[in-house]
């Protein structure tokens, strides 16, 4: 594995050309924050990272959590990596200042947790979790409940967990079992057995807060029935300081593919002492709270994993000497990153993580604009544009993050496939996130059946509006964006076609066979129109600098090589359901 | 991990209607041979796959060959899978009957390798090996070596192995350091480290027997000074039976991300007795004569992994119950096989799994009329037509072992994201394939400068004008075949112009970049082809057959869903080097 190397001019580009970090600085809620400081924050924050994080990710993966005598350690790498991630305060960037955070952006926040994902997935997945935990209780908690957790929380020095899943509940929350009594003094008690507890125990601090949804005595049944609890792994005594232990216990951890030093926890609450949060019956609500949020951060782990992958490829293929090039007159074997395969799976790779990283700080700086803006309507559009954009960006990007995994693994040949290369941890941790936080199937059902119907498909027709309103500047800048711009023309009509033909449906099941097709078009056309928009702001001064330059030819790359696509999805987008079950089930797998 | 269930119907179908089997029987070659044996013949070898060989496949991958003191041991299941594959006589199927073999077809001895690889693709590395060796020493061993080594390894009894990596040589054999000394005897000594060596060293024979690449003192530089020689691990004693252990070596095995029951060996040679092959620097064109056949049998695994995957995903998704389909009255949760989105995967797994099956027999059964046909025009165009397809099946069928592996591993939800539930496992095995045997870049590469320019393209617009020759029967199947027929016919004319394009190339670059799109291209279009053949195959009797109206169903699937991906691949097939060059080397990587 190479030594990480933050991409902070490329997210610094990003930040101030696609995701408006300029506007929403002149915003009353960011007036304390400048860009100066946003840039010696995130130069810090690269460091860190890169110094203190990055080198913890292999024997985060080779040594792994371990699950002993009912409790689970970490890496002592992660301990000390730990402790200097809270000293230093990164978990609080975006964090509410009345509770001990500094109240950036949450784009810029995301900018810090690219980089903190990009060094060790495994790792950052605590503090992701904690985040969610943080924005249900911003949202929900009641003063005393923000009292007691927040600020302990937004400095890390307890961490969150989400308790939802079980073994029967998985997309299906519905049928969740696990049961709170209220008690006489209106605290609960809660038992049941949770799965897939990302992080839900471990040793870094000294405290645990968990999420968890379970069922009353009295409610309907279904989802309307769940309500949301806090669970702490210890409660605390009359100071707020841990004290006893609660009735909640890891009984096991998972054997996974990937993200070794994630534990992913079974959890079993037995009469575990627990604290409604807002009220019975709106667990299901409040959750959507920091859904959107968290959905957009897994949409990050696509790119960030994809990251390290890239620049692990790009510094094998220029050390591995293999082959000669055509034409080479020099002695010896070529580096394989002179040949044009090597290459041509470099490009792609750049390609998209920069799509990616365009696209994921677009749809957090619409969450930054839909809380903060100062008039309605923007904040409402916003609001709009991060709804339509949550599920293309969770789903494309993890779904890439798994391409371009495997893309990296490709370049390193033989070696990649040994795991001291560290290219097949990228591709083992990539794989988990096209499933955790609604698998991507989910998230195309929510863009086709929620998301693309919005105000009548007003939502989505003035996204695809400005990607047509990027034809004529593409138009003036010249001969070299002529392919460029016929092919995001191309991807767009596609992309039109088919919204139009889902907003016609009559029968659901059409939408819900294209949703994934859909989901993938979208992203392909978005994709384009993100780097089109880069390489326009990029190409005034590209010819001085070769850095603009660069990003320049990357949107003309994307927009030959990998935007064509959208032509070859469209079918699958418009093709109805018939089709897809045409073949009786039991005609499926290994018959005759 | 479900039960395997061999797929004799389909495979039957496709040696009858694709690979044209009734034909090669008439072959006086195959004259001992009739279809009622190898109907038989497959029933009996799924038995033996699906209960002997395919309950090893998980405790392979768990326990793994493990590597001490000098020696590799292999799970214990696997020696009582070895002993029976044995005794049966599995891997004498297709061997020469002058050596112990039964002279079937290779074709019928593909489709027994395809049960093989997909019961357990670990544990069939180490036969597939061995038949390399089988091939060459047919082909060039001399009498005296035919009579010392092919009936051992044809029977099984002992294995063989390829020996060409070494760490500074992968893709580019040309560097290989590895010395060979001629001894006053006329054998030789062999000195060196070779790599990556799969089945190099193991505790299931009592004598493996090394066919390795090496230099002779007094050769040319480069690949053409490269000889073959036989290193067994225990040299012959007067009776042809291992006598003292000869000075080769397993020092180590490589920790990879699949296939852990197949041992990847470091072997160490030090003044080890080895036997020519042929004549001094012919190494490379004899290794060629294997190349083509584990090309194929590489392309196989990508079909039996995903085979493997798809039933075990077709079976999680009968068992597994979450949320209601649209309109479904029926009490309590619904069995995800029925939500669109699980169907689609499905669907996508079985249209592309017999679209590799037809191809893989098809080139295969080329292979058999090559040798056996009576007539030498025959023999010439079979030659040319499994030249051609042969760098396809290896990296379409590979680079799918890869998608559809993915695909199922997706259906588990969550769980397939924990390694008990096997589809982590799959998923993991199937990544080495697109590496192994000639990456699939190199695949590629083969494809557009050797065998596109084969008789000036003569050879490729024979194979297109066979698929053109199908629009007309399309045409005459009737209205459900029309959007299939569209799709084929488009996707040929991208396929025709891309390769025009790619044969009116002046600079060789160019057909370097376009190598790995093209190669897709073709693949995606010739899927249609089969899949289109074996639909009119099956449309006369579909009506009271439901599994021949599914054949068909799948067939009209793969036309509208998976077919016009064709539109959206030509782009990046002939859009030239420039652009895949366009930025510098050192502006790739987490620059900034």
């Amino acid at each position: 594995m190479a030594e990480y190397k933050p991409p902070i001019r490329d997210i610094t580009f990003t930040l101030r050309n696609i995701a408006g970090l300029g506007d929403l600085l002149e915003y009353p809620a960011f007036g304390h924050v400048d860009a100066d400081t946003i840039d010696g924050i995130l130069d810090e924050a690269g460091r860190f990272t890169a110094e203190v994080v990055a080198p913890t990710n292999r024997v985060g993966d080779t040594e792994g959590a371990v699950f002993a005598d009912g409790a689970v350690t970490t890496p002592e790498a992660f301990h000390k990596a730990w402790r200097q991630f809270v000293e230093a305060g990164w978990n609080a960037v975006d964090g509410d200042p009345e509770y001990g955070g500094h109240g950036f952006p949450r784009v810029v926040g995301l900018a810090i947790k690219e980089m903190m994902v990009t060094s060790n997935m495994a790792f950052s997945l605590n503090p992701m979790l904690t985040g969610s935990a943080i924005s249900l209780l911003e949202h929900h908690g009641s003063d005393d409940q923000k009292a007691q957790y927040l600020e302990k929380l937004i400095t890390a020095q307890w961490t969150g967990t989400m308790v939802l899943t079980e073994p029967h509940a998985g997309s299906d929350l519905g049928t969740i079992r696990t049961r709170a009594e209220r008690n006489l003094d209106g605290s609960y008690r809660i038992s049941g057995t949770k799965i897939f507890i990302t992080w839900g125990d471990h040793d870094l601090t000294e405290n645990i807060i968990h999420l968890v949804l379970a069922r009353t005595s009295n409610g309907p049944p279904g989802t309307r029935g769940l309500s949301l609890f806090i669970v702490p792994k210890y409660t605390l005594d009359e100071n707020g300081e841990p004290a006893d232990r609660n009735g909640v216990e890891c009984v096991s951890i998972e054997h996974k593919l990937g993200i070794h030093g994630s534990p992913t926890c079974v959890l079993s609450f037995e009469d575990a002492a627990a604290y409604l949060v807002g009220d019975e019956n709106q667990g299901m609500r409040l959750m959507f709270t920091m859904m959107n949020q968290a959905r957009i951060e897994v949409g990050l782990e696509g790119l960030a994993i994809s990251e390290r992958a890239y620049q692990d490829a790009v510094a094998f293929a220029a050390d591995r000497h293999q082959g000669r090039t055509i034409g080479d007159a020099a002695e010896g074997n070529a580096p394989i990153i002179d040949h044009p395969d090597v290459r041509r799976m470099l490009m792609i790779m750049k390609a998209s993580t920069e799509a990616m990283r365009a696209m994921l700080y677009d749809t957090a700086a619409a969450t930054d604009r839909a809380q903060h803006a100062p008039d309605e309507e923007t904040r409402r559009i916003a609001a709009d544009r991060q709804a339509l954009l949550t599920p293309v960006v969770k789903a494309w990007c993890t779904d890439l993050g798994v391409e371009l995994t495997s893309l990296a693994l490709q370049v390193h040949g033989g070696a990649g496939y040994i795991e001291e290369t560290g290219a097949a941890q990228h591709y083992r941790d990539a794989r988990i996130a096209p499933i955790y936080e609604g698998t991507n199937g989910i998230q195309g059902v929510d863009l086709v059946t929620r998301k693309v119907p919005m105000d009548g498909g007003g939502v989505v027709r003035s996204y695809l509006a400005e990607i047509e309103a990027l034809d004529e500047p593409l138009g003036e800048a010249g001969e070299q964006f002529h392919a460029l711009r016929v092919n995001l023309r191309d991807g767009l009509a596609a992309l039109s076609s088919a919204t139009e033909w889902l907003l016609a449906r009559d029968d659901p099941n059409d939408g819900l066979a294209a949703a994934s097709p859909y989901l993938n078009l979208f992203g392909t056309v978005a994709g384009g129109f993100y780097l089109a928009r880069e390489a326009l702001h990029a190409t005034d001064h590209s010819d001085a600098n070769p850095w603009l330059s660069a990003k320049v030819e990357t949107a003309l790359f994307y927009g030959t090589r990998i935007l064509p696509g959208a032509k070859g999805i469209v079918g699958a987008a418009t093709s109805g359901h018939a089709g897809v079950f045409a073949v009786d089930a039991d005609m499926l797998g290994g018959t005759g």
